[in-house]
């Protein structure tokens, strides 16, 4: 069976997705493409050499009765409307993060879903599809290390453009550690403390940098990360896991070891897209999988409606220094 | 375009890779199916659900017109008889190694493809197709090491049964350096010797072990490869090139490193299986991918040539005790 | 010249102060012992073969004409008279940590000895003297890693016994970091902050453990200190540190590291007393060569004074749950 | 107890050794030197303000009655002069390798000592006393690795001046791993093998550079060192022992691990006196309580013969291309 997957959104993502689907993964085909700019939907269709239709709208593609997936890549602030009504017409859904701009946006999007009374959402997280991830899940879930009782990580960019401003060190760069540290902790956040090291001189004017996030859990699980996107020196994700038994952290990516010129070393990527990059294939795969199996079990709706509320009050925290509550109901059943 | 591929011999590795192509890969479907013991064909044909013709034998299946390509997994002694076969018809074929029981069975394979007009034949080497060895050879062609001098190497196994005796050392075991580093050298071997450590006491008696392995080659960058298959602490293959400016050496597999028990270490393979198990689904997507471009690109028949003529050598070397010459001519333009 | 030495209290650390004056460093001697429990005296004495004269008390020993220089290595309650009377008769103390049991005994050193108009004192503060950081020091130093903006550390134990409450976390473990972090930087604390993550159930129940202590500095730079005493792997100091440029870590102790029982790893330590066991020998040395130049330079009575105000902001941070100031006048030119 | 020394050769060694004894080393005074060329005696005496004599000639500062012990750091053609002149006075003597410049005089030593009745000579082999070393042969000895079977090392330099022969190789570099290792292994060399790969555009004309060294021992062990002197990136010096239960690796000299200019790495030594400057303390450290307790337990007389006539060996392969014997007695108890 192969799954007839529409996108909505060509963009650099929403084209990149399209050229997976296409060359790389099996069990899925796209069939429709829409985007505002319907040259950019054209130009993927024969970059790619689909056999696809273009649509003027979204909502149009969703119709489709051909479609039994629709891949939302378009910008952010059309996220929550695509979602809710590619739910509505009872179809699976791939939403890039955010899943939707506001917290509030987010909840409708799970009162659509749990309404529909079937999973169809899953949220571009691609980190649980991260080998080294994966690696460090499994090693927490066997006991090796005991009950986790902190994680010390940190999430550095080399540096970033002028209009990379304070509260997108939380919404652009934070959220994947607020969604992964869930997932890895199998917990929910209960408080945010954000605090300000002294600001490096690389950090344009409108950006604190760095600055250090610390959380805690329901089960008291203490979280800090330091968010440094001005680090000169690459892109690094450090995660280390302290349980009551001992310590686990996050692999560094695989790297020939080199002795030269006095050093013994190896090297450090600096760009972002070559960190993940293979987890979005795997992450779109699993996608694939689990519409062909009606049955997904990536990143769901409620993940993102926990990043948004978790994210929101880190911002809140970064405003006011004080620790600030993140309130979230409990996982509903749905969702488990 | 879907490649139609035949696979003849659905034991373990035929079987593999057959499920590698119906659910891991694409561009490619399994739509023939032979083997000696017939019942096990048609259990690979249920079990994956495949929508594939069995056939009595691998020269009914190669003859069968619709089949583009042919996957040789049947026992070692009928390689070279199925591979030349597919070479007369035309058809391309991924040999899984050996290419033939004997050299001078590879040299039929060679004589046979290069007076086809066309290169046909990819060899089952699929160290050529890990990530780490990957970036190895990445490493050594961008010059950062300056030209390579000399290799220290080891393939240690935990341990081996045993029937597991000395030549297989090199048959069996060593046969996988022998390929992997004429490529990433790009050079040819001129001579092998074999010395004998004190032999561990964890050996069976028929086998000696450990063993250490030194090749030469053209440009005169001289190898030494330990072979130690009973070296009880896990499965481990080390690869250090040691060039006029620097030092590479081949990546540890993934792990993650944990502090526990008054150990800062991380867990080492024991399973050869795990070690390159990536590299098998890559070197058969690249087969796919070469037979749909018409071009095959990976490790081919005069490397299974060149493969078989070293390990004769090697064999020889360890029962003369003496330096062995190996005598292959200069790669044919075909094969560059 | 031979540096005569008095040692006030032979317990475990004046015993082996002692033994190392007399049997590794060089330039010195003891010639005067005293214990509140003689017997002590004599048996270190006779022990180490000292031709030394026994004293009845701590007074009677500063006062003898030919003592130099004098260890306090007492009970913690009588480091501040003792060390006082040195500074009066004008001899040359070193102390062991604390400098005193309180701030305003430390403050009663500092003026006592700014009175005296000469710096008479050194603290038994080791980690200075630490072969890991000062490498780490003078990285810093060199700019190497621009200007320092964060130091994320841990102070971990194996297990500590049922008389180890919460307060000693600061004052008997923190203390260290206390004092190193401030020579590190070359900069002064302005506040503490501790929070408790979710306990360990290794731990007894008068101490909350693991704990994280927060401190920001005058210059800004955040230091979080994970202090986790029932760690149950063993003994570990760590300590990164995060500049404008780039990141140096703390070197981890000298290990063989070994593949074994399918783990690559090397041993971590298990008892403190095995961590900084050099620095010991480099520190006496230092306090007998700077009593020889008549130029103390190692860890003096503000630096005392320094961790004492500290500890004290943290001890209250622990009860509080609040940020809370540490204020500590500028350090005087006296002691720079 | 105060060791009365006498240095015969106040070159660069002779001077650090004096400085040594004065400045850093407990037990020992240096009472009179003497050198080929007087001034610089009389130098180093000013320069440490040593209350020394200055002597005409290495023979009459051995007769002088207040001396315990000789230090021969004079040129090597008169090492088995001054040595065997110092066993006959009956007096303790440090000598610098080599012990002679022959195997013969080395021999000579060996039975004026034995007719002595008595230990009277260390030789200057520095690499047992250092801290890597001696972990590693406590690792060894522990057991923990199973019986060694092989040995993998490289002793590389940066670079070597154009005065440096292919001897030397032997002679001046693999001369402190022929002496390592059979401490290392408790164990005699039978025979060696040299093999010269492709050599390195930056050897000059009269060395081949790298050279391999393969030892076989008298238990069976193999051992291959990788000498290569122009190898450009640092100092390094590797040894990796491979035994029936596990592999042990000597340790890489204590660096800070750095993350910058995307590189995850430490600094590597360049310059070959850091890398043993902690080993030379120990050594002479050694050699004076060894006088102290009339006990010598350092590299002897016999370590000194076996060193020079394994090395005569490596060289007569260098030139032959063959494996060559070593022929070395058992050792005598004495010397046990």
């Amino acid at each position: 069976m192969t799954i007839k997957i529409g996108v909505i959104g060509t963009g650099a993502i929403g084209a990149d997705h399209a050229r997976r689907i296409t060359n790389t993964l099996v069990g899925a085909e796209v069939i429709a493409l829409t985007d505002v700019n319907l040259d950019s939907a054209h130009k993927v269709k024969s970059d790619l050499g689909l056999n696809a239709e273009i649509y003027p709208d979204g909502h149009d593609l969703i119709a489709r009765s051909g479609v039994d997936a629709v891949l939302v890549t378009c910008w952010g602030a059309a996220h929550e409307e695509f979602v809710v009504a590619a739910i509505k017409a009872g179809k699976y859904v791939f939403c890039e993060k955010p899943l939707a701009t506001t917290a509030q946006g987010c909840r409708n999007i799970v009162e659509a879903e749990m309404a529909s009374g079937k999973r169809l959402v899953q949220v571009g997280f691609m980190r649980p599809y991260d080998s080294g991830y994966k690696m460090l899940k499994d090693t927490i879930d066997s006991g090796a290390i005991g009950e986790p009782l902190m994680i010390h990580a940190a999430h550095r960019n080399a540096s970033v453009p002028e209009q990379y401003i304070s509260p997108m060190a939380i919404h652009d760069t934070l959220i994947h550690e607020l969604d992964v540290f869930r997932w890895l902790l199998d917990d929910d956040y209960v408080s945010a403390q954000v605090v300000f090291p002294r600001k490096t001189k690389y950090a344009h004017s409108k950006v604190a940098d760095p600055q250090i996030v610390m959380l805690e859990t329901k089960k008291g699980t203490r979280i800090d990360v330091e968010v440094f996107v001005n680090c000169q020196y690459g892109y690094d994700i450090q995660c280390s896991v302290v349980g009551e038994e001992g310590i686990a952290n996050l692999p560094e990516p695989q790297a020939i070891v080199m002795r030269k010129n006095a050093n013994l070393g190896q090297q450090l990527l600096t760009d972002w897209k070559d960190r993940f990059i293979d987890a979005y294939d795997v992450e779109l795969q699993d996608f694939i999988d689990g519409v062909t199996n009606q049955n997904l079990t990536g990143p769901n709706s409620w993940s993102g409606l926990a990043a948004a509320v978790s994210a929101d009050a880190c911002v809140k925290a970064q405003e006011s220094g004080q620790i600030e509550a993140i309130e979230l109901p409990d996982t509903p059943d749905f969702y488990r």
